[in-house]
């Protein structure tokens, strides 16, 4: 007898499953192929010189510091530097309000295992993040949804009636939206935490392309907005804003920095920090050391604020490719969003189209994106069926040029081909 | 209103509270005590130049592979080296059966999020490492407890009655077990893996020490052990011994080559692992790839078999130290175990003294150490009282000997006041 391992999984796993993403990477793996599926950052702004000479310091003036086991809260240089960053954006956070995490995905894996019951409903905006209904549904979490526009999440009727499900919290991703691509409006933010407060629903701000705006003014971010709104109120408790407010806000370095660090923030409320780190303690202990000491090297005198310069400028480009080539290789009756930042735009087509159908043709071309129904959460079959996203970051103008026009080669055949079905006389009667 | 963050906790947050580790580790940072109450490794071994080296030559090679995204698996070329690494100690595993881990606490995670339903029974040594506890109360597990003595758990009635609990898996420490630094002696490893199978009962193997022994001979690992005794049986499964096996094997980086890094690995049949993998990708989406590129790269061309023989020299002086000085100084009615390897010795006091009153008097003398009790899942009140963990890996051998002097002569005074007491007329009719 072998062992019954099918046997003895936890009830949570049956609603786990692989990750599309991922099953995507690998498509991103074969060199020929020209990938706007995944989220990869651009390899070649990674600061590489700047990390040689970093761990070099690191490792020769608190070498034995770097390699130890430290505190589960995180390196304190760190949240001090993560501290005086978000003071930037008016967040009024103290080293308290800050956990370091293994990479903003553990932030929300955490946020799951210290708010989330089985059965807890969580409002999302539809589409959104893989990565955090992933998280949640480890803890068998269920979602309710809301439509986004171009100014993000619609708080129209659809809205009320999902609060009225009672949601654990709301998640929400205000910048450059994962996976469309769109900004909440300034006017939005404002209704969104009067609403949140109103109706007592706390907000999960992912915040991971803030910094990669590329034009236009940057907003508010939801946890400051809340602590303003909390001041008027006078309900801010102790006059440290956020402190006592209805927002967790999560970053990360994966955009700025390099994602294989592994390295992303938390800023709450001190109680609620205060069980995460309680959590996080049996989840890994703490955050590697090493990748917090040698980001904080890396990051420190101005250097991280010029680096996103660079990284502004390489992307933005890269955006205005994809823009300018889908505008002349793409056929009518296809649209895709305008992002102002960010790494994704997201294209809505026919709705006869399937994207999933599409990718199949599209790898023989050798152009891959992801289709756009994983993002949706508990959606009826067949929603957003037509829709995916694209990945503007990670290959190079001239690939970026050459697979939209692949892709609008595909995209145009199919559409002709469509036509002419609709014109059959023996298709339309059959 | 402030938002009632205290009503919006998971229910598993009960049972959930800060780390007596955690707290204790606060007191080795007053730099003027001698703390015998971490387990850490000493930090004069770090092999900070090696790292030096290794961190110049990855990112001038790999730069751009290493501070990216990656698979959540692993670093392949790291968990090939892991399966050299195992093959030695006659575990036959491939690249498949092993994931690499953000240290091995995040391993216990995972197991706890696959495989644990809320009220599941998991079947522990007493007293058990204290961080596996923490990571499956997440999980809301049940404990039943199994005595050791000085050749590990004990396979009695005791052994078999924790059985008929029906726990989901049973909890191993078989070599240098944190917190008593005994070991599983052969005949038991032989008769606990036979008595697993006929019950069914999974083992989870948790081997951080099995590296560092000071004398006699390395042990075959329960997952081995299991594989010989499935290939008998002809149960194994394409002669691929463990791979169909009932053990799950969980090592460690951190006592070896930094704990700085949190890199640990699992060993486990292949279809565990996919389903780990699965939980993983939600949890952190994969362990630093910078972290495991360095690592390779230090512990490659033997360089770690190297590293090894100097850890275990200077661990092993410390141990002797450690025994020499309590056999000085501690007094009469005193015993503690003699570990053939890893970090930890433990002590047992008369029982009418209490470990955590001790502490604070030797807090006071400026020496620290972890009492008992914390060690013992679902103890009743008072079980392990007079109980304590000694670590001799941290601290330099004239500290230590320091240490046990000071404490010696605490525990010979609260002695004699003891028997005083006793032969006091007055209290003895009191």
């Amino acid at each position: 007898m072998t062992c019954p391992w099918e046997r003895r999984y936890a009830q949570r796993m049956q609603g786990m499953s692989g990750s599309i993403i991922r099953e995507l990477l690998k498509l991103t793996e074969q060199p020929d192929i020209i990938s706007f599926a995944g989220g990869l950052p651009a390899p070649e702004v990674f600061p590489v010189t700047r990390f040689e000479e970093a761990t070099q310091r690191v490792l020769a003036e608190h070498g034995a510091q770097a390699l130890q086991y430290s505190t589960t809260e995180g390196y304190r240089p760190l949240r001090e530097f993560i501290v005086e960053k978000m003071s930037r954006y008016g967040i009024k956070a103290r080293v308290e309000n800050v956990l370091i995490t293994s990479g903003a995905q553990q932030a929300l894996d955490l946020i799951g295992k210290v708010l989330v019951d089985p059965g807890d409903v969580i409002l999302t905006e539809q589409p959104t993040y893989m990565g955090a209904l992933q998280a949640w549904r480890a803890y068998q979490a269920d979602y309710v949804t809301v439509p986004i526009d171009d100014d993000g999440i619609c708080l129209d009727d659809r809205f009320i009636e999902a609060l009225r499900a009672g949601p654990k919290f709301m998640y929400i991703l205000p910048n450059f939206q994962n996976p469309t691509g769109v900004t909440l409006s300034l006017e939005r933010r404002r209704k969104l935490v009067q609403i949140a407060d109103h109706y007592g629903i706390p907000i999960i701000e992912d915040d991971p392309y803030g910094d990669l705006r590329y034009e236009g003014d940057h907003l508010p971010p939801l946890i400051v907005l809340d602590a303003e709104f909390q001041e008027e109120r006078g309900t801010s408790g102790n006059g440290r804003g956020f402190v006592r407010g209805n927002v967790i806000y999560l970053g990360t370095f994966s955009k700025t920095l390099a994602p294989g660090l592994r390295l992303g923030w938390m800023v709450a409320p001190e109680e609620v920090i205060k069980r995460c780190v309680m959590a996080k303690q049996g989840m890994d202990l703490h955050t590697s050391s090493f990748s917090q000491m040698v980001a904080d090297e890396v990051a420190k005198d101005d250097y991280l604020d010029e680096h996103k310069l660079l990284i502004r400028q390489v992307y933005r480009e890269r955006r205005d490719v994809m823009l300018a080539a889908m505008a002349e290789y793409f056929p009518l009756g296809v649209y895709w969003t305008r992002p102002s930042g960010g790494l994704f735009l997201w294209v809505t087509f026919p709705d006869w189209l399937d994207a999933a159908e599409l990718l199949k043709t599209a790898v023989e071309y050798k152009v891959a994106f992801v289709p756009g129904a994983a993002f949706h959460p508990n959606a009826r079959e067949g929603v957003g069926h037509n829709t995916a996203r694209f990945n503007f970051s990670n290959a190079q103008p001239a690939q970026i040029e050459e697979g939209i026009r692949r892709l609008g080669q595909v995209l145009t055949r199919v559409l002709a081909e469509h036509q002419e079905e609709e014109r059959d006389p023996e298709l339309v009667m059959a």
